[in-house]
């Protein structure tokens, strides 16, 4: 099969043939047609990841037919569209994540390829008014948009909720989830035009995370500081966070591209605030994510979609930061 | 009435004679048997603390009998012991006090002090197996220490607890009210001498936070990680927290004497962790602490009690942070 593979820190994914890979009892082989792009790519590629492997095929994301069975999985199955829970071994405690967890795409082989083989348990009917494209979209960010919002951040419907640095694949998919369950949803970017777009999807508003003071600004223009905070920047910017904060109020974290959260502790104290990291979700966060976009049809937002033999570009699409959307390479 | 007063910042407590307070509508008037300090009354001493107003009578933990009650009051409460919940005006939502949120102590005249008035409704009985003293160590230390433990921190019996800062009142009140309900407690200090005593109180061990390193050591100790960790110190040893934590595990701040909370953010979301902001508490907060107190006979520690009329020298050992357990003013 043809698959984009990255040999080393730093190297290029190049494009080449590689032996099929055959299902083991109670896997299925997915004839895959779409593949979506995370950060987590980027970083393993930038050697910032832990437990790093080479030659590697990278890819978290994917969507296809399933074309071959394992010992022990049903035949039936074959040939329907389904896309992937890229999220293996999570474990006992559904408040965290065991030791033997990983994620498809490092160590084991993932989805920039024709093939890919993942346990049936872990595959999933695509929702019915989804391309694959747009289905390749949710897997990573959903799962993570999703227990962010709601097992970590107990969203309610009504609540006003601040989502942090609109463009990226989960700050999307979290606007879509949050106005899906009917919150009301206002936005930062560094950027005016990623704002507007937010809007367009039904964000009430936004404003640049370069203005000084913007959170007490922002909380002024939304008519009072936010139940719920998704945020993935942390960094010194959460004193902002803290500011445009209602009192009572949670702040999550998936993330933490600045670097080392400064947080001023009487204020955190004084308000009662709950600031929650969150990474990736279990397997009901899973389930329930997909149940949501099928019930409420929401449409992950798709930034391109290019082939697979252009997937280094892609990568360096995603590290520009310019991307507003999941990057979707499609595979025939 | 004689009364301690404070007549500006950094100015020392004096005793003096004032005019009698007289109890409003729906006010009892309590002849004062032992009041307690907080670290709040040396914060207003000291300036740091909003809404100063001077001359003001400090001190917000009072045991007391009541010897009149205002109108709409029963009579039949006169002569009864009882304590006072010190913090009014909470508000609707038990996640957060509102904006008009008072203690005990300032703006209105607190109980250092002969005679205090306060509703009726902030004024309880005192448990029965407590001296004046010990049940005047219990108000403001013990409700913070319940909702930081309970409300916020949701505490189950067998789970493991660090307490941070060992000595200090609420982090004493913290560690019995956690035995009290079945955890397991661990805390730090300073000092090796603290750490002894609260073994003798019932903690399982100690590490002293000079030591490098000392989050994980001390989970090692215990066998693994805290399920819930309170602290009130913030600043850059919040990293040493955030190793000391289970995986999904809490960490409640209810001070931050140390300054701005420096956190790694890939350590906080990928271990899933909560830190949770808390403050004094709600009516209800106070209510169940005055329960739990009760049902488990938690003795109050209490590091010396002194005649009103040394509260000054009380106030300097309090900010020298030498005592072991709450200071108390005996009034006659």
């Amino acid at each position: 099969m043809k698959a984009l593979v990255l040999d080393g820190i730093d190297q290029p994914l190049q494009l080449r043939e590689v032996p099929a890979p055959q299902p083991q009892p109670g896997e299925v082989r997915l004839r895959l047609q779409a593949a979506a792009l995370n950060h987590r790519d980027v970083w393993i590629q930038k050697g910032q990841y832990a437990g790093l492997r080479f030659p590697i095929i990278l890819g978290s994301d994917g969507v296809g037919l399933i074309e071959a069975v394992g010992e022990g999985v049903e035949p039936s199955c074959l040939g329907q569209q389904v896309l992937i829970n890229p999220g293996f071994g999570w474990g006992d405690n559904p408040r965290a994540q065991g030791r033997a967890f990983n994620i498809l795409g490092l160590p084991l082989d993932g989805t920039f390829a024709e093939l890919v083989c993942v346990p049936r348990a872990h595959v999933h009917a695509c929702p019915s008014h989804l391309t694959a494209s747009q289905a390749a979209a949710l897997p990573l960010g959903g799962v993570t948009a999703y227990r962010a919002l709601f097992t970590r951040g107990q969203l309610q419907a009504g609540e006003r909720v601040l989502i942090t640095g609109i463009g990226g694949g989960v700050a999307l998919l979290a606007l879509q989830l949050a106005l899906a369950a009917g919150a009301e949803v206002w936005v930062t970017s560094g950027q005016a035009d990623k704002i507007e777009r937010a809007c367009q999807l039904g964000a009430r508003g936004g404003i640049s995370y370069h203005q000084p003071k913007w959170g007490l600004e922002l909380a002024r223009q939304a008519g009072g500081g936010f139940d719920l905070i998704i945020d993935s920047a942390a960094g010194p910017g959460v004193a902002q966070l803290v500011e445009a904060a209602a009192p009572g109020s949670r702040i999550v974290f998936y993330g933490g591209t600045v670097g080392t959260m400064q947080v001023p502790p009487a204020r955190v104290f004084w308000k009662q605030l709950s600031l929650l990291g969150s990474t990736m979700g279990t397997t009901d966060d899973f389930t329930a994510m997909l149940a949501l976009v099928d019930r409420a049809r929401v449409l992950p937002v798709v930034d391109s979609v290019v082939p697979l033999a252009e997937g280094e570009a892609a990568m360096r699409r995603l590290e520009s930061g310019q991307q507003f959307g999941k990057l979707v390479l499609s595979i025939d």
